[in-house]
């Protein structure tokens, strides 16, 4: 086995949902895009629709095909990308439901499926997803009538709960949306942690059901085993890896290990990251490369067999900030190679 | 169609081998570790076995069953990582050639597969993968006896030609095989662009074959299309995305396009790099999401449908400068999600 291991422990993810869930008093569905941030949608989606969950969401109609596949019929499966051009089989095959994003968007859909449900995305300031203000205003009387069974926006700053822009587009989703007969959503992971006027009808978190910050109090999700090929003696002065930029200050134990970059363990991790055995920590040194990395092994008692780079304390968002960006990253990048295990 | 399509030429894959070939009087072997780049290893073996290749280099034992399957019996395929344990079986099964590391993985090697072919990968001095020295002089010759296919090692400096490390490299590892009856390699892309003393016997090119620097004359392989969701206008002031850090200064048209981070579009790419319509470029704007990125098409005559992030004037290393990584990085972290399309 020389490829490394990544578990993915599905009773911290129902946790995650459960304590996300008791945060408001509104309902709370999951989203599961990008493969559920990489973990596998279909065991993700599996262990939430058994917890409750009967909103999913996912970025593109591609996506939502093993999502339906996972939860079966039922639960209503949403597409953040709303109905493009081509999505019309997919939509209608699976029973996944477009959150529509502009007027063409809405005709698209009207024309070729025009008694499927369909979802609003509404822009409230983002400028990324969603209706303009003026489109939506020239239109809703006759969107409306169709009953969309979710009128949504998403917030583009809720990690940071003082920043004016969160009730800025509050402010902007009330005046599009008030007094609309559809549930409205307006919180992520981020918007949950806001108060209680960010959640109307549904909450739809992601990161936070992985073990990502802005959820604190997340439990870890992700373990990732790393296989030793082999430990070395290396005499100081003697560099390790590629452009020499790491070299011994001491006589030291060098632990190749099998994984790189291209599993997600991003090259622009630098200082401050360890690897640990069983519980002590042993720093990533030199250069990561495509397939391995080099551990300074020098003050265990014995050579390891394995290291664990993702545990309990040293979690998704401590190698993203080591590498300069967000936990949400850090997961979609783990990758193929990884043998993957479920604790089920 | 909501995913990005990302497209792999086989033959400027071939072409690239065939002027790496070129560059050499010794046999050119291929490295297709990590899915052949991220590129998959099945196409890209397939391609490669035709234009003559026979020897391939992965990662992991795990790795070699594709590769095997891609190219049928013949060929050797050589594992980086050696003979770990867990690996016989699969070493076995599908003919595999472990690139044996360390005395431990030698005794394990002969005990489990002993009339299995087997090469050596010695240290020169990147202390990452291979023999110590000392190790390999107490056993040399009764692994010499044994006739290895390969005995090869790997240079830590070799994209920076005037770096000493390439020719320290070099001494130690002619002072450790000078006379060995087996077939010798040292030189990947970067070894294959210094001096003939470098090249031995064969050389085993991995990013150039994928269009990446070191190779500066290496053809692009890859290009990659993006779906666009939408376009919308925003006024003066208006901001758009994560964290509101990009804000229009002129009345603007943006249009939100179905590709982020989950598909490698490192969310480190700051700004520089330019989406493209047709030949015309248009600047990405706003932070990088994990399934989308927004980008200002102001200038366009019309509304896209679609836009190129790659192509043959903006490389994966052009984006891997913006991301402040390497263009190999870039390759594997492209992802599951697109759909591929491959040009034979």
């Amino acid at each position: 086995m020389s490829t490394a291991r990544l578990t993915i422990n599905l009773h911290a993810l129902a946790s995650n949902w459960q304590a996300l869930n008791a945060k408001t008093d509104v309902e709370t569905g999951a989203v599961v895009k990008s493969d559920a941030y990489g973990l596998g949608v279909g065991p993700v989606s599996s262990t939430l629709v058994e917890e409750g969950v009967r909103k999913f969401f996912v970025a593109a109609a591609e996506e939502g095909v093993a999502v339906r596949q996972a939860v079966g019929p039922g639960p209503m499966i949403g597409v953040f990308s709303g109905h493009m051009e081509g999505d019309t089989d997919l939509l209608r095959d699976h029973d996944l439901t477009p959150m529509i994003n502009s007027p063409e968007q809405f005709v698209r859909h009207q024309q070729a499926l025009p008694d499927h449900a369909f979802g609003i995305q509404l822009d409230s300031g983002m400028n990324r997803l969603g209706w303009e203000p003026a489109d939506w205003a020239e239109l809703r009387q006759k969107v409306e009538a169709l009953k969309p069974v979710v009128v949504m926006s998403h917030l583009a700053c809720s990690e940071e709960p003082d920043h004016p822009m969160n009730r800025q587009q509050l402010k902007t989703f009330r005046e599009l949306t008030d007094g609309i007969d559809a549930p409205r959503s307006l919180a992520a992971t981020g918007g949950m942690l806001l108060p209680p006027e960010f959640h109307f009808d549904f909450c739809r978190p992601g990161i936070g059901l992985y073990g990502g910050l802005p959820f604190a109090d997340a439990k870890p999700v992700v373990t990732v085993d790393l296989p030793v090929i082999q430990v070395r003696p290396v005499e100081v002065g003697e560099s390790v890896g590629y452009g020499n930029c790491w070299i011994a200050r001491r006589p030291s134990r060098i632990a190749t290990v099998a994984a790189g970059y291209a599993d997600g363990l991003h090259r622009a991790i630098g200082g401050g990251i360890d690897v640990f055995a069983g519980g002590k920590p042993c720093p990533l040194v030199g250069r990561i490369s495509m397939d391995l990395i080099t551990v300074d092994v020098t003050d265990l008692p014995e050579d390891p067999e394995r290291l664990r780079i993702l545990n309990g304390h040293q979690t998704v968002d401590d190698l993203a900030e080591a590498a300069g960006t967000i936990g949400y990253e850090i997961l979609t990048s783990l990758g193929a190679r990884y043998s993957r295990g479920y604790v089920e």
